[in-house]
């Protein structure tokens, strides 16, 4: 072989993230090389920093590097609605896709008795003590629409009760755009029996 | 947004990577943050130091960190062959895809006078040095088959016919698997034109 071996290292290291393989490694690290010393140095650099200053903020579990993430740290966030997701990922979709203002509980992660997640893993408790304190009007559960993300969902719904406190679940059906035809039998299913009134 | 800032950074310093997008940015940032802290510090250590220590090789001009790349450092490579390709993703192309044992030269971009780029930036007169000193047998000019590949391999045959010196060119013609009605017009005249004789 006729690389440097400092060249390949470079390219296995570059494995690590994910979608990128053996082929697309070596084209990053060429182009790194041809015409990006620079941006791959600030990358390094900002690598370093973050995965060694970022956090989980303490209060809802998201990425942050400081003790509070921007949401909750935000006052004007409103208070009474506390949104409880999966994924730091999840909480970014929401609060681009969507005009929910409320305030976020991240569970990184789901139950998974299997893989050894309970409910200590997803910071359940810390869930429970901020209900307890904060007392929302609603929590609205936006756990994926998966096996797992219905049982964490399940789980939720009961913690959630014992505050007699109001749960959501954000709704399933048919994405926008879905053909009929093309939309699985499970999907369709739940769309149906949660069909809602238009007129009567 | 919710995010934090040095997260931001993160995404956004990602993208210096070719194909790399905000999206796809994001996914790299949380998957490292979630499950590959160690894989990120190693990472961004490997690519400072690549950054800073890799330069090119004295006499064939591909990445290297050494004086001399492993390939011209190898006394069993065959001094009687020069192939000159055009980068040094080309050049491990040919070293993983072919069985040259040859040595190479890596013009390190195309004759491109738009471009400011002309011989001098394409090492031209370091290759004619080689040519005079080392005296190859055959010069295979390995450059793409694009106008400017095209181009730059011209110029070549006439720096190696300078010094009544062997030149050859890759073969173009249909790829293999290639079928004809699917192969471009312009791929196909060069292989009529460029038919061998199988039998006379």
């Amino acid at each position: 072989m006729n690389e440097s071996p400092l060249i390949e290292r470079l390219i296995k290291a570059l494995q690590c993230l994910p979608g990128v393989g053996p082929r697309s490694g070596q084209r990053m690290a060429f182009h790194l090389l041809e015409r990006g010393r620079e941006d791959g140095k600030r990358l390094a650099s900002v690598l370093t920093e973050a995965m060694e200053r970022i956090g989980h903020c303490s209060q809802c579990r998201t990425f942050s590097e400081q003790e509070l993430c921007s949401v909750c740290a935000n006052p004007r966030r409103d208070h009474k609605l506390l949104c409880v997701v999966e994924s730091p990922a999840d909480l970014m979709a929401i609060e681009q896709g969507t005009g929910y203002r409320g305030r976020y509980f991240v569970l990184m992660g789901n139950l998974s008795p299997l893989d050894g997640i309970g409910p200590e893993e997803l910071g359940m408790e810390l869930l429970a003590r901020r209900l307890r304190e904060e007392r929302p009007e609603e929590v609205v559960i936006a756990t994926s629409a998966t096996v797992e993300g219905e049982a964490t969902a399940h789980y939720l719904g009961g913690l959630i009760r014992e505050q007699a406190l109001k749960a959501t679940r954000i709704a399933h059906g048919v994405p926008l755009g879905g053909e009929l035809e093309y939309v699985d039998s499970g999907t369709l299913a739940h769309a149906f029996s949660g069909r809602q009134i238009l007129a009567e």
